[in-house]
């Protein structure tokens, strides 16, 4: 299982944090989102990776909606965004939100930090740990959380295409 | 658009009488298509090609029903034929047929030949053209057909899901 945990923070600030860490980067993306419309616990989605010239189709089931630190995810990587976007219309799947992103992944062990410039939305951090156990990823992602100066309060536990879509009301 | 007629043959003399003609043999597959149930008019399928290490997520619109030679095709290269098949699983779509075949693929100009033996179900010659005028691709493939001897008596026109799903009753 995929469980992470979003921060809201200052871009800059944070790539400064991460480096102090020992987190390495591994990986700049500019990321092409787009949504496809499903029931609430559930997100398809297709990533265009412009600068990799990769494109990826990704299913999540949300383990604990609302608070959406918990994901059951299948991914795989497709030779083309357009004809799967295509395939997806033509099966009756309708797009919802497409949304832009800057990002910067880092490794440190094995947790993820996407540091992140969303289009519209500011920065964030997720940091991401993939564990059968959620309590003991959480305790890992906290203890690290903490050691960047990030508290309960700069959590953000809404999903990305809420936010987009909260934004364009 | 996608325009193909099927003809039941026997698989060792199509394939001397192929060399004849002077089709190339561009590629040989050992094909695993899974189908998944849609309205009758359209066709989802997975295919790993075995030999070749390859998947493909494939969306057909059959544009002849009954006929079934003249289809829209959209088509991706997926990285995980096992992931594809749980994706779309999760989304809702059930498994129909599983058909696998081993299929010798010749080309000559722009004509493709697909001279399959089909598990359960024999020998079977697929010519293909890719065009956006039915007619004329028709005329070519006609051509071709007499040449290798074929008529209309060797016209398969049901889909391999079809002829699958009646041999199983």
């Amino acid at each position: 299982m995929e469980i992470e945990v979003k921060f809201r923070i200052d871009f800059e600030e944070t790539k400064r944090k991460l480096k102090s860490l020992g987190a390495k980067l591994v990986r700049v993306e500019e990321q092409e989102d787009l949504y496809f419309s499903l029931p609430s616990n559930e997100l398809l989605r297709i990533r265009r990776i412009r600068n990799l010239g990769k494109s990826f189709l990704t299913y999540k089931l949300i383990k604990d909606p609302g608070r959406n630190e918990e994901f059951d995810e299948i991914e795989v990587e497709v030779s083309s965004f357009e004809k799967t976007r295509e395939i997806l219309k033509r099966l009756g799947f309708h797009e919802d939100v497409l949304i832009r992103k800057h990002r910067l992944v880092y490794r440190l062990g094995d947790v993820t930090f996407e540091l992140s410039r969303v289009e519209g939305l500011g920065g964030f951090l997720d940091i991401e740990v993939i564990s059968d156990s959620p309590e003991e990823a959480k305790r890992r992602i906290w203890a690290l959380a903490e050691k960047l100066g990030l508290s309960k309060n700069d959590v953000e536990p809404r999903l990305y295409t809420e936010l987009i879509k909260e934004k364009s009301h």
